[in-house]
């Protein structure tokens, strides 16, 4: 017998897209901008909030992408951070991407993490958090990233776990601009009075 | 075409269980009863961490439960609190369970929050959340609960989310101590140094 059960599956224009460009990206400016393009085409196919993601193993292999898919499948955890991190972890069957200490992983956010997603990252076993929009650029359209603390770069550190930021940042902004000024969805659960 | 999928499922037990003591749970400390024996029983069944969470209406009814599945599930985020957060909104079919004024939401936790899952909470929309065991509970079996503000409960209300603690916390701590004194798998991602 079965009790609830909850099936997450990316959008299939996410498997056509990857598809077309391949697995493989050697820079760190390539896989910020298939993060950040992953962030344009969710707001184009309408299957979520303007956020892309994806974990990549050091040498550049996508090992998996992730999108926001917050209202399209009713599940506020479903942010583009979570969302490759758990598809990762399925594709390695494991609930730890540190455990293997010859491979580095890292995660690649086209936004910088909300408070849940930034819990999120120790637990996930990622080496390396590299961000594009700033945190204060989704604020200023609207959208909450919770409480948190403001030495949040230097406790991932404290972590063993690197932070790069502001890498295509001026990319990622473009999308979120357009996001809003399309009257795009912005969504938010119980806000700070 | 599907691309990566990933399906969560309660292990049987639990709909087993709660086919037996039925969906209304009237009092605080009935509702919590329940989610420290879920937490008791994920360690019995070898389903998961010993930590327990639920979903209940105001009114007392379940609307989903949910217990740790990290490890069996090979995902990081899959703490009970996710867990019930997840099936609940799956069953009532929104991102927001408070998007409906008239009915009120309440998550219950075996163990305070960590950071990840306290991030979460104000996304899911509850306006409530009671616990038992507190966090330096699960600390001193060895689980990191990540950076925490020593704020959380005021950030929390200041959301209009009411916070009651040190529901039962005995019992819960004797599960946590029963799981720690079995020899149980302490998981962490990466710690502070």
């Amino acid at each position: 017998m079965t009790y609830l059960s909850l099936t997450l599956t990316l959008p299939s224009w996410i498997g056509e897209y990857i598809h077309e460009t391949g697995t493989q990206f050697s820079s760190i400016e390539e896989r910020m901008a298939l993060v950040v393009e992953l962030s344009r085409l969710n707001i184009q196919h309408k299957t979520g909030g303007p956020f892309g993601a994806a974990i990549f193993r050091a040498d550049g292999l996508l090992v998996a992408p992730g999108v926001n898919l917050v209202a399209s499948a009713c599940c506020s955890m479903f942010h583009a951070e979570m969302v490759a991190i758990a598809m990762a972890q399925q594709v390695l069957q494991t609930f730890d991407l540190g455990n293997d200490l010859a491979t580095h992983y890292e995660l690649y956010a086209s936004t910088e993490p909300c408070a849940m997603c930034l819990g999120a990252v120790p637990w996930s076993g990622v080496n390396a958090l590299v961000c594009a929009a700033y945190d204060e650029d989704a604020r200023a359209i609207g959208f909450d990233e919770g409480a948190k603390s403001a030495d949040w770069v230097a406790e991932l550190e404290q972590r063993g776990i690197s932070v790069l930021r502001d890498v295509l940042r001026g990319n990622a902004v473009e999308v979120l601009q357009a996001y809003a000024d399309g009257g795009g969805l912005v969504y938010n659960g119980r806000s700070a009075k």
